[in-house]
């Protein structure tokens, strides 16, 4: 069985290395044809290796620098010594099937669009987002990767969601047109041609407008927006829930009686709710459109988010994700 | 003492014309040089109405139709037997100050922009809602008037936003722009140069770009953005509170011994998190760019809705809003 080869940037994030590895490890574990290429400065990686039976799936792939989490994403290309750099070359080179990295997104986009580099015949890559929603969770497309969109790239999002849901396990996935309003003529001119387009590729995969409330509580499978609205829904969605955390925590201290078994139960309802709500659960998100499977986990990632991150990427290449987007999209 | 002249549509809305009778009576009691045009069907009217000290400054305009809540907008202008068209038409004869009505959206839009009339140099009007938010509130502007936006738009609706929020006491508003990051360069064409202008015309009271996050959780008074964008946000605010509330609910069926203790508290910190988390609570939302003072309550706005609607639109003519806005817009 041909086994498939991860690059890990072990240098991304905020805690690396050592979350990096250790999720590497927590992947290995779970998947027995899975490789990992940790990349990064292999004095600082070696130590963290432990001997287990995983040991002989992993291996380093020196890189002596790292990409800062504040650099400006354009540099990458001018710093070929990052570890982000360097994972991204080995996906490339095909001598890995994925890039994972916790790094600086703006790099690791610039990383997947210009290192990796985009399917022939896609003109945008996109990133795909899984965000809570009542059904477990909704793929948001694009998440932030183009502040512009033209209604070709909207239409390309929505095939590229679509793929992607699948993968998820999603059956028939369905398709909303983020909007204003449900009617197919509300909206702007970007978005009354995107829904043409939308409703010409998917068909009844396409279920119309759907406005932001469906978001987290709707019944599509996938949003289609542009970057820029994509990036506004997010933040908002997490300004919302600070609000909302710290209005209820406000409740306990006027809430008497209930006080304390209130805040009791309010630690686990609150710690559980920011589980649901955190992406990072989720595994990370997705850059679509390029020619290999590149995830993007938090900075802030632990060993768990890693792993997810990698599971992500893992499926990714195991249903053959950027196969299928290459002949849906492919030199269209 | 000049009184204030509020016309209100006495039908628009769900619980009409009850509550807005109530809610009149209401704002009656609070405000002593208040006057309030009752519009709509007369012999409905009339049983409603209880002698009180109140009674000498209210009255009745006849208006023998209703405008639907879910009629075509842009029909209102046809429909002028209606009570919502008749109010608007009292404040454009100067027979009264204000507008407030609980219906149509979309038509107290057109009333407002087409019967009462838009401040002459301003090219759209923008409807400003309160957001609650750790201040207590922020104003997004527009928060869904015009779907497409330029960025003179943007610019006019900075210094609505800025002179409302002076009007309901924030001393040294800021202003904030709605984009995918902090940085000047961020975003979009339309963004660069409405930061430009918004700069050029509110100097220091700009706070230059800000995210999503800071519409709920940020320290700006007024955001300013699209009506598409401003409809996004709002309505992903809506859906994240609704996961959040189902979310917690359920933590109550999983969480054994504080179970019933738990359920009694979340019932009480949900329903004041609801509270704050519902605009109507603020007094509806504020159409600004015409000339005269126009407010949009909720469709199913209660008594209390109605009177803080009501209080809204007192505090934007004893305020001299419109004279302001016309000063510093007028005639661009």
């Amino acid at each position: 069985m041909q086994s498939i080869r991860i690059a890990l940037d072990a240098f991304g994030g905020d805690n690396a290395p050592q979350v990096n590895v250790d999720g590497a490890f927590l992947a290995l574990k779970e998947f027995q044809d899975l490789e990992i290429l940790l990349v990064g400065r292999e004095e600082d990686l070696k130590p963290l290796i432990k001997e287990s039976p995983e040991t002989s799936r992993i291996s380093i792939v020196d890189a002596r620098e790292v990409f800062p989490m504040s650099e400006k994403p354009s540099l990458l290309l001018r710093k070929k010594e990052t570890s982000l750099y360097k994972a991204a070359i080995q996906v490339k080179d095909a001598n890995a099937d994925a890039l994972v990295s916790a790094g600086n997104t703006g790099g690791v986009l610039a990383a997947a669009l210009f290192v990796v580099g985009r399917i022939k015949g896609v003109d945008r890559g996109a990133i795909a987002v899984l965000v809570p929603s009542k059904n477990g969770f909704t793929i948001l497309i694009d998440a932030g990767a183009n502040a512009e969109a033209r209604a070709e790239h909207l239409r390309d999002f929505g095939t590229m969601g679509y793929e992607y849901a699948k993968l998820l396990g999603r059956e028939k996935p369905k398709v909303g047109l983020l909007n204003v309003g449900e009617e197919q003529e509300k909206g702007t001119e970007l978005t009354k041609l995107a829904f043409d387009y939308l409703k010409n590729d998917l068909g009844d995969s396409f279920a119309g407008n759907v406005e932001g409330r469906d978001i987290n509580y709707g019944d599509v499978d996938v949003v289609v927006c542009s970057g820029f609205d994509g990036n506004i829904a997010m933040k908002t969605m997490e300004g919302t829930g600070k609000l909302i955390s710290a209005t209820l925590k406000k409740e306990i201290k006027k809430s008497g009686l209930f006080g304390i078994i209130g805040a009791l139960f309010l630690k686990r309802a609150l710690g559980r709710l920011k589980k649901t709500m955190d992406p990072s659960e989720y595994g990370g998100a997705f850059i679509l459109g390029v020619k290999g499977a590149v995830v993007k986990a938090h900075g802030n990632s632990n060993a768990l988010a890693i792993k997810n991150a990698i599971r992500v990427a893992y499926q990714g290449v195991k249903g053959d994700l950027i196969k299928k987007l290459e002949e849906k999209l492919g030199g269209k």
